[in-house]
């Protein structure tokens, strides 16, 4: 088999970020859910920016975001997902290709708008979403590339793009195509309520063995097994997947694979600015140790080194040099 | 007479800055000023867009960042400058009226888009603006509040918008408003080829007497005098205006007014990460001053606090709490 095109190719929410500071007040005041991630309507969308502070738009989308990480560190990436055919679209767009990464699908004309994100973030760093999904959640069947699907080493897909109809019809094609390639899936389940949503699909698919590895949160492993005993829960689900991952935010990660589990503690940081996107490149991390053919031990640690990148700095896309911070951090 | 509604109210470019770090060897290639402004078509536009790395979208325009510096250290402003009717038209007004600035010039539909500035950030810190003034060189005379200039203690006007006819009409018609309200107008000379190609009405107005503040960097200030000496060129203009600011990067600024002189070195950065605003920022802490009445030596050191700010991170908006900095540094 000849070398293939792509380390990782991702299919996501095509979004970009609008992000300002916050004060704990303004949260309360709103009646958000502090650190969740919530979908508004445009009309909902339109009040709370109205309420925010100046804000600045930068890039997001969970699996886009992963990319933009595996990109710094030296990976081939391909992402497919849905922009409107306006101004945000176009700086989704030309974001993600000057990150280096081949981005193919046409935008959509018309109604709804390029999906946005108003991310909220408090003093302490943390960041409260709320997503407007917008034309992201109309990625028509047609858009997916099987071929460039198969001829990518991982095919990494967003369990936020499982609700809406159209792309989960996509990703399931996905899958289908990557496994008769005989590349491996990796899924990342994004958020509880999604849980709440699709677990039984969620569980369907891992039951189907149709994942390889599986991303998760101390709080969706919990939604997704019923433990609330974080060992409970890994010790439910890591016999069902190949690799699970299992993040859990100040406390570190752990890996299980093949029964054999790694742990890491979470990478220091001089100060905690904005916590958005810190599971997306977890994932990068992970991911790009992955694909080089590292040991477990050293995936988490590359997860935790990119996590922490990201956690230093205002929004979800990477800032400094990854490589260079991977060779410091790795020594 | 009554207190005044605004403390000062500016006409400017409504613009939002595309910003994206930058190699040295890219400027040259991309065959840019280094750290100058260049009005792009466009065309160009696209092109230099394409070769840009990822960037985020922070809104900008010389007076309005001024504006901006000014509403968080407490001052009442309004704005006046076009946008379009399209989702950065939306960014740049959500953010002007968030940072708690009156702006009710109402978009314009259709071509052309909203002013950008794609701005390409050298590893010294050093900005090299491309601007694509869209809309905003369509201001029509229409726009202008008269009432509201009659109401400002200060008409800030910025030289970057002298070119366009139509904002410049406007320009002199709130100058005489303003004037025959016993205001005062302050500008700022904005660029040294602002000069060449209308210095001829800058020195008229200067010698009218229409300027009661005008601000420029050691480059404008040589421009317009043609005195390359920098104290020749301060003696030559100082006598022609009531209050003249010039800044000189980093070797900070000088005043004169009626006579005196003032003088204060650059504040201490700890890093310059971008220099965007500075200038912007400087007139800020200035105008906050004067219009709260501070003596000369005061006025430019809040200038000086205020540039230390913005040339501190990414973008041309404050970030930290001015009215604290300011406390702080003034000790």
């Amino acid at each position: 088999m000849p070398n293939p095109r792509y380390d990782v190719i991702a299919i996501g929410n095509a979004i970009v970020d609008v992000m300002a500071p916050c004060s704990d007040e303004l949260i309360e005041q709103l009646g958000l859910v502090r650190g969740g991630m919530t979908l508004v309507d445009p009309q909902q969308a339109r009040t709370l920016y109205q309420a925010m502070g100046p804000a600045r738009e930068i890039s997001g989308g969970s699996a886009a975001n992963t990319l933009a990480g595996l990109a710094l560190l030296g990976a081939r990436c391909a992402f497919i997902g849905q922009v409107a055919q306006d101004q945000l679209g176009e700086v989704f767009a030309h974001d993600i290709r000057a990150a280096g990464i081949d981005f193919a699908t046409p935008p959509r004309p018309g109604d709804p708008p390029t999906g946005r994100c108003l991310i909220l973030v408090t003093p302490d760093g943390q960041r409260t979403m709320n997503t407007s999904l917008g034309a992201s959640q109309f990625l028509p069947l047609e858009a997916l590339d099987l071929e460039a699907v198969a001829d990518a080493l991982v095919l990494y897909l967003e369990g936020y793009m499982w609700d809406p109809p159209e792309p989960r019809a996509a990703m399931r094609k996905a899958i289908a195509a990557a496994r008769a390639a005989g590349r491996k899936v990796a899924f990342t389940l994004s958020e509880a309520f999604m849980i709440e949503l699709h677990g039984d699909d969620f569980r369907a698919l891992i039951a189907e063995g149709l994942i390889d590895i599986l991303f998760a949160n101390h709080v969706e492993l919990a939604a997704l097994t019923g433990e609330e005993d974080f060992e409970a829960g890994v010790a439910a689900l890591a016999p069902k997947v190949p690799i699970l991952v299992v993040t859990r935010s100040a406390d570190g990660a752990i890996a299980v694979a093949g029964g054999m589990r790694a742990e890491v503690p979470a990478e220091p940081v001089e100060a905690v600015v904005d916590t958005t996107g810190a599971g997306d490149l977890f994932a990068a991390g992970f991911l790009f140790g992955h694909v080089r053919g590292q040991s477990l031990q050293t995936c988490l640690k590359m997860g935790a080194v990119a996590a922490a990148e990201i956690i230093s700095h205002f929004g979800a896309r990477p800032e400094e040099d990854l490589q260079a911070l991977m060779k410091k951090r790795l020594k």
